[in-house]
């Protein structure tokens, strides 16, 4: 039994988080923690009514460490690198859905998200949540960079064709479509109701955060210097991403040889499906699988692939590597 | 030509009025408010790009009389009452869109809007801009009080039947159904996207605002004390409401005998179908239509209507009101 | 371990009932039927992909009893009652998630669903399999009639309500509102996205049959002749019913009693939750619960409830119904 | 005033259009045709109600010709050319909505079409119904072959840029997304509310129809061998469409300079509006608009467009044209 605390509770990713638990046998959730909200967990999240009924407290580090040997931090970036160093120091061991030990560099991390870091000394030393790709790394861990969910539904069909050298690392357009639960639970007039539905628009064209995550991950997994376009969609639905690669082959291709590289590459994986026809974001809401292909038109390599932006693209992924880092089952709590 | 502004033009109202305005021959707009945007409008509604440029105003009652003859007043409740009488006294002929001058009672005001009126004298003497049912009222008026959406979705299909003696006046269930851009355009947690995408429920039970004004409307056309359960629920659409009323009969009647009364009583107008189907909002989003059907069930006449919101339940009502107190076709920019 | 079959295998409550099913610890799907399709069961439903890889069968009922212990039809009505009998003769336990087996006469079936029942000497002695209310009859019966989506949602905020006697059983008015899967997977341009996205609607006013089914139940349990008013609406969301009725209180109440009243019945229900705040139907969504509140207001009682018409409404049930009928925790595979 | 038929009415397209043309002050819709219905088109479209109440009829293309001076086709591809040879014979202007005269040569259409083409000698003359490029041929052509939504989408941004060569004609990305309205409205399990309600997939990837349509007229406007690769989705929206293209720049360019490429090129158009920010299809929703924009990230230029599909990609675009052939102001019945 490990119990576990979610720092900054009252958001999507936390209820997701929440909701995993709960089905995990072996896990207790002894705290829960907002800045400002006082009110029981279901109070916030009426689909918990009767499941949990813990309040929300504003705890310092010291005491979540006490309450909890795993902490899962849901904060905005830089308040998780804030309270990180002293959850570590008194000895809980820390998964970051956060942005803030995603990049391996300081000043990376300054030019895209505007702040100084404020725990730099740890940056390049924190694995990236990604099991698929660095599970060792992760199962003895003490803090995972959980990745972000854009990152992860472009990372997963893309790494195994850079690596074995199937596509050109450069000029590579990423198309991305997500659901609106991605921007968050904080009233904004861009995420009301009327705004979004029978909408489908561009954001962040050239400037979206997971850009140069995407880059740092693929190019050191592939010891190229990779280079995306990367154009995040919203789209009218609550979850999901779809994201579409498209890349110049590298040396002469089929569809059904790129099939089985990957294939191949996630065989013993429980969560990725290579799948022959076209996935949709539906197939794999409210799971943890990512389902991948790929199709060679017109002088281009194009993959196609979709996860839950809540599940696999954060809280699904987090328990995956609590597992990991914890020694249960990987797909405990998860299928 | 009649010169027309807008106090309180950031809204979903406000952009939907535009866009009908832009539509009229004979209107010209020359004047958009706001106490604290100065963007051009076409930057707060990006669906205006090109069409109309005028920069958002914090104006005074007297400036915006100078510049227009006639005035809507898209301002939440109490706002509008501060403005009205000066607006009046510098001559402008206004509609206010919002809830102040619906009510006939200060009292009633005050229970239900929890503050005391700002412009008491005028209840009572200001016409309710249903013109089914005010025609000549509002022709002659300087100022209409616009009715509410669910108001106009519920007192066209039951003033009819009431005021023949067709069914009871007590007892009167109705159950209303609305699309999320009624509950406006403020960044609000309970309308973001992914609190109100697939999901339906009820709010407001017993407590609306509507409630009153529904009572007092149909009290006062049929002689008749008119007491009124009323249910809103907020549905996964933009626009939109949808009423169903279940009252008892009362006097022997048939369906068809109930569809012929309504039929004859809207014979002439433009905007009312009574149809023999089952109507849906979508028959009528994006119009000033209102669509009625009727049925006897299990004892009970069930009347079933539908509006969108925003047109024949606020901006398209208040050009039709704008078309008689002008002396316009009362169908321009509405067909 | 109990071996299931699912008949009828290509529509959406097989589908949940299937993702349901893979998570019992202790369950094997042995066969999957399809009169037409022979398809594997992942190439229909693609979110299966990886998951389960069962072809689809056309099978005598003999066959499929000698594969599975426990039999879950997913049938068109009529189509169960013709192969329930020679399920149950070869041994098969049936769980019926049609409608052939919930009305007690052949009589009332014919009249609502207008053809003779292929089998009307079981009616009236096959438990209703709402657990809540029939437990110890489905944990020893050898079929079972799962209900109706729309009767879940109604019967169980009343029958407590009714059985002592706090509201009158004449009367009733049901206003329901459901999402587009509980209309099937079959193609119908009333189900299609554009018809049905942007659009609420009401359907089968007085005729929908849940109407017999909800009165039937309801007036069994409380010893009285229960009368509704049904109106089932159309919802622009995928899954999930919130059910509002209107009833008459018997005697002087509050609504703090009456929710105590719902609070006593169901304290030891796992699936039903009485709630003080208003529920939304995605506060169910994907789960089993029942979200129950009540409401007096303008001389009335109102109850307010929510499922989800997939889970609780259907194919969850079905499972709580498998777990009670073959001796596993209740809970199993839906917590 | 002109007389119009519409062939085909059944559909989106024709409801859009039908609406469309009983706003225009100078046409009368003298018939409607289905091969197979014969209802009041007021009971196959509800939205109609007590607007117009011609039937469905099946008329010979000489009845049509008698009845109609302009024919609109909203046939599926091929029905169109059997027909239109003879509606021109008998003195008929025709506006085909469908695919039939867009491609100039019978053996592109064979091979994206997988049919002879039943009117080949008409290839190739028939002017492509696009004003804001083909303006003049349109106005005095008998036949117009009305675009395909995709293409009006794509064509609009690229084809200012590839004729001023700022971009280079190869190897151009285009990931288009449309509502499910251009889906049709035959049912199909495909587009039914609960397929593609919460779900975002690519179709067609390579093989899309569209595709050889936008190559041809993007070569035959630049005088290049333009080729792209092409990736439509469905996203759960009634309508709109949004198209990202990526391509690379011909020459050292700016954001600010291409804006002003587009702006110059468009300054005259009713209906293009060149905008600074990121645009929604919901800015065009129920509009003939086209809201583009350009941005340059990453060594790429990308074009960001979107329209309406049911109107600037279909409906709107045919008005336009008719308005041209006869001599109508070109924005009549369209702002």
């Amino acid at each position: 039994m490990t119990t576990v605390a979610i720092l900054g509770a009252t958001g999507y990713t936390a209820v997701e988080l929440i909701k995993i638990l709960l089905r995990h046998p072996q896990t207790r959730i002894t705290a829960l923690t907002s800045r400002e909200d006082t009110r029981p967990i279901s109070a916030v999240h009426q689909s918990l009514a009767g499941q949990i009924d813990l309040p929300l407290e504003n705890l310092t580090p010291q005491e979540i460490a006490r309450q909890a040997e795993c902490v899962f931090c849901c904060l905005p970036h830089i308040a998780s690198a804030k309270v990180v160093p002293e959850l570590l120091k008194y000895g809980a061991k820390v998964i970051d859905l956060g942005a803030d030990y995603r990049l391996d560099s300081a000043e990376t991390f300054e030019t895209w998200y505007g702040e100084k870091h404020p725990d730099p000394a740890r940056l390049g030393k924190v694995p990236y949540g990604l099991p698929e790709l660095f599970r060792s790394k992760i199962a003895c861990a003490g803090l995972v960079a959980n990745p972000g969910c854009y990152p992860t539904s472009v990372i997963l069909p893309l790494a195994p064709l850079l690596q074995s050298d199937w596509i050109e690392p450069a000029d590579i357009v990423i198309d991305s479509k997500s659901g609106v639960s991605g921007a968050g639970r904080t009233p904004k007039q861009t995420t009301l109701y009327p705004e979004c539905n029978e909408n489908i628009s561009a954001y962040g064209v050239g400037t979206h955060r997971h850009l140069p995550e995407i880059e740092q991950i693929l190019s050191a997994g592939s010891g190229k210097s990779v280079k995306v376009i990367f154009t995040p969609h919203l789209v009218p639905m609550d979850r999901g991403i779809l994201s579409v690669t498209y890349s110049k082959p590298a040396k002469a291709a089929n569809q059904d040889e790129l099939l089985a590289v990957l294939r191949e590459f996630y065989r013993n994986e429980p969560f990725v499906q290579v799948v022959g026809h076209l996935p949709g974001t539906k197939d794999v809401s409210g799971t943890n699988f990512v389902h991948i292909t790929v199709r060679i038109t017109g002088g281009r390599v194009i993959t196609i692939s979709v996860i839950d932006n809540l599940v696999k693209g954060a809280s699904g992924a987090a328990v995956q590597n609590f597992n990991l880092m914890f020694g249960y089952p990987e797909t405990t709590a998860l299928v």
